[in-house]
């Protein structure tokens, strides 16, 4: 799902770098989405150094992230970098409290590796906080997006917790295997996702 | 020019990737793609060790790049595969036509160095090979898609040499200073060009 998700990560920052209003705008998200590239790459090699076909265990997932990525298509550049930023922020810390299931340790190093912040966050922020100095009018219409990116990654996953037990097993499990493990879980992803729209400047 | 070629080229294959049929095949176009945001990385990095502020060099090309690849936006996978091929390969022909006539050592090198295949010759020819296979009528439509690619490279082409004197200069003093010697380069990209045709079987 990882491998899967940078892959698709890579491609659609890279097709949002169109709309960048400077070529140095489109260089930074550019960068970033090489830089997911080549997590993919990393991934890619270390599920066939286990002996995994890549293409058959990413296959479960192509459904759900191409369509978060359908249904969150930016119509304008700063939509670009808000959905870079939060939702990027927002699959990255699932993937890292799934990672603290994982039990192979090689497995667990590679995954929290790729997670790194490819320069998202500060060059977001910058972007955004501007955008809004420059036109405090914007703030309220990127904050409904960064909703609907959460909203629309809610419902993919949900699609993928139906489906793919091993996973829902992995994160159930791993966090207490009761509700209030999921509870504490969901707690910890909502709490970093208001600390990065604060960071926006887009939530009190 | 070819450093905002390049960062196009990044852009549009990584987008092009999305029309994938397969994992494998998104994963081939991607890798080109990465390949493409290096050689930009390179060039932009000899930009401003040359002393020269990059997004100022890049942007009297940034209109006829864009609008290349906004008239050439592919419909499907094949016509992606095929602009991948058949659009780079001219490109690459006239860069490295070009890079004959520069003085500088280490700028024709690194010139000489990004132009090197990203592997878009194997994987178009085999790609474009089995489609046509599997279906003969396909092959007409994609021929007529390649004569587009070549029409709208020649438009754009020459409102670069309306507008960039310099470079006008360049391919004219480096190709002999007469119509004869631009007529010969005319030659060889087409001959270039018909080679590509033949090796992906839609050119007798």
């Amino acid at each position: 799902m990882l491998a899967y998700g940078e892959l698709t990560a890579f491609e659609r920052l890279a097709s949002d770098a169109r709309l960048a209003p400077t070529i140095t705008d489109k260089t930074a998200l550019a960068t970033m989405a090489a830089a997911e590239f080549e997590h993919y790459r990393q991934l890619h090699e270390h599920l066939l150094g286990m002996g995994v076909d890549p293409e058959r265990a990413m296959a479960p997932f192509v459904g759900p992230l191409d369509e978060f990525h359908d249904s969150t298509d930016p119509n304008d550049w700063l939509e670009g970098v808000i959905k870079a930023y939060v939702g990027d922020g927002l699959a990255t810390d699932f993937y890292r409290e799934v990672s603290a299931f994982v039990t192979d340790g090689p497995t667990r190093e590679l995954v929290l590796h790729v997670l790194a912040d490819a320069g998202q966050a500060e060059f977001a922020v910058s972007r955004v906080r501007e955008a809004v100095a420059q036109d405090p009018t914007v703030a309220g219409r990127l904050a409904l997006w960064a909703r609907r990116l959460v909203g629309e990654a809610l419902i993919q996953a949900q699609k993928v917790a139906v489906e793919r037990d091993a996973l829902t097993e992995l994160v159930v499990v791993g966090s207490g295997g009761d509700l209030a493990g999921i509870a504490r879980l969901l707690t910890r992803l909502t709490d970093n996702h208001t600390a990065r729209m604060q960071a926006l400047g887009l939530q009190p």
